[in-house]
């Protein structure tokens, strides 16, 4: 059994990741991280007619660049798992239709690629495929639309809102391949301690969090400087300072060491983008791009990945529903790590 | 590796349904099956006071029943997966937040118990759980108002139109067990071939269904007759038609064996369902009530369960676009088969 304590699995044989990319939009491009992409595309609608298509074109053209930079045909990836934000998963679906692989859709908000890469290395771990590409995508414009207001009525932002990142991240997860390794994942459940406002979805989401990184650190009985970095996507600012004390009331003390995507991918000062990223191609791409370009140059060593997703509907805000959230904890690191076995 | 072919695979060890459990809704328990279902609700709100909340009830009562059926406390289930055809899977997620268990939501529409079915046998067989929870809903007044008109205006239907079933299916799947087996599974890629009709999904989805039955076939190098029944999920009675022509096209004749949940679970002189029933919770009730008990009772040894998933939304229909499918087959067996390793 790879089974740990509440929550946790470690791999027997951890996966490899080995391609990913990254690519974004207009202001995302603007941002601090922009020399990690592997694109920016200055059309926010990606050569086509709507915002879904520009997504689903956002989507395919990052796992066609993925599996490239992984040196493999589209025919040796087993599976697509693969999510994103828009109604039915529309962003995903029908930008993977080209690839005719097995599809897996994934729905978990923000929390994705925290899914697909746990479930990802789960296939290739437990020996039912080789190689399997997760997915998470979003798009500003498709997100206002799906979730806010017509972009057209330019409605004013409270400052706890987040900004949802038009970009999308690809991993190629495999057998093969010398890491970064994907060691250990925890698993989230819904958590919900009865957050309605639907322009804070940091606070909605940073129990989720608190709860998925004390489980994982319990489960395992990893020392709290086990992780170089600790990134949870996307708090933004607000959520990020909610989550620093959730772990303290726990015991666990990161420091520095913990981040969020939302608040790594735009320039806060300049970029008006108030709470700061969010969307499941925030931390997706943030990891696609920025982290494991990091781990592959050797200048870090152990990631803690957790996507986080705010869980509700319009339909179900309108009803008077609070926001469930969840969490999905994924260690990627640079060398096979000792507590594996 | 447990791979075979372009898109199966066969389970080494394969993973028990545990205990399963179907409750349907008024109309459904006026139809043929009804004797088969856990329980039949006459109140269509489920005594809450709106449609999605009505079907998250009738989500958390069908896991809680399974669960118990299964002999186990909810502590024990390592993992649900669940979909729904909500906006942002309201049904799953807002049902599942007070198991309080790790919890991956699937979007594959019609197609999500196969995916459910197919990512809990993995999870077991590659050493992740003991045991796991699929589970999917759905809720004919939710799906009318998510895809279709307000309920109030009474728009009249077309002859190849789906009557969406509010029903759930959840089965527990686990290490442990003596059967029915989840023996091998075959995942569907995204199949579309143009259809734009969303009163006509039973189209939309058979090319997929053929897809993956042929594939299934191939991959695995099983005779036609390998099978009991094939049942699809959810074609309806047009679908299933075109299905049996795509598959005599490749030489698949199942004559008799190849029936549709969505032509099962209503009396088609009676009940006034056009094409049949559709929805995510149909052929994973008809799955839970009524094969699952004719495996266990011996009249049914070998089943191929392939739900499928017409995975449009709103929003890409009213932009003009095609209706992409997908199809999933699931091998269940009362015995452990002769093919696996």
């Amino acid at each position: 059994m790879k089974h740990f304590g509440e929550s946790s699995v470690k791999f027997a044989n951890p996966p490899s990741i080995l391609g990913a990319a990254a690519i974004v939009g207009p202001k995302e491009g603007e941002g601090p991280l922009a020399k990690y992409f592997d694109k920016v595309s200055h059309d926010i609608l990606f050569g086509k007619d709507t915002w879904e298509q520009a997504e689903s074109e956002l989507m395919r053209q990052t796992i066609e660049t993925a599996v490239r930079k992984a040196g493999l045909p589209m025919k040796a990836i087993n599976y697509i798992l693969a999510g994103d934000l828009l109604n039915q998963n529309s962003g995903s679906i029908y930008g993977a239709r080209s690839f005719e692989r097995p599809f897996f859709g994934l729905f978990g908000a923000c929390s994705a690629m925290g899914m697909g890469l746990t479930l990802g290395a789960m296939l290739i771990d437990g020996g039912f495929a080789e190689n399997v590409v997760a997915n998470a995508s979003s798009h500003f414009c498709g997100a206002e639309k799906t979730f806010r207001f017509p972009l057209e009525l330019g409605t004013q932002r409270t400052p706890t809102a987040s900004w949802t990142v038009t970009g999308d991240g690809a991993a190629v997860i495999s057998a093969n391949g010398k890491g970064p390794y994907i060691t250990a994942a925890t698993t989230g459940a819904i958590v919900d301690l009865g957050q309605k406002d639907v322009n804070n979805m940091g606070a909605a989401m940073a129990p989720a969090a608190a709860d998925v990184i004390a489980k994982h650190f319990g489960d395992l009985s990893l020392a709290n400087d086990y992780y170089d970095v600790i990134a949870t996507g996307d708090l933004g600012k607000y959520g990020n300072k909610l989550l620093v004390q959730l772990l303290q009331k726990q015991g666990l003390h990161f420091g520095d060491s913990l981040t969020d995507c939302g608040m790594l991918i735009y320039d806060a000062e300049r970029q008006d983008v108030h709470a700061g990223g969010s969307g499941c191609g925030c931390c997706a791409a943030v990891l696609a791009g920025y982290f494991l370009n990091k781990i592959r140059s050797g200048e870090m060593k152990k990631l803690l990945f957790v996507p986080t997703g705010a869980l509700h509907s319009v339909v179900t805000i309108q009803q008077g529903e609070t926001i469930p959230a969840t969490a999905h904890a994924v260690a990627i690191e640079a060398a096979l790590p000792h507590f594996s076995e």
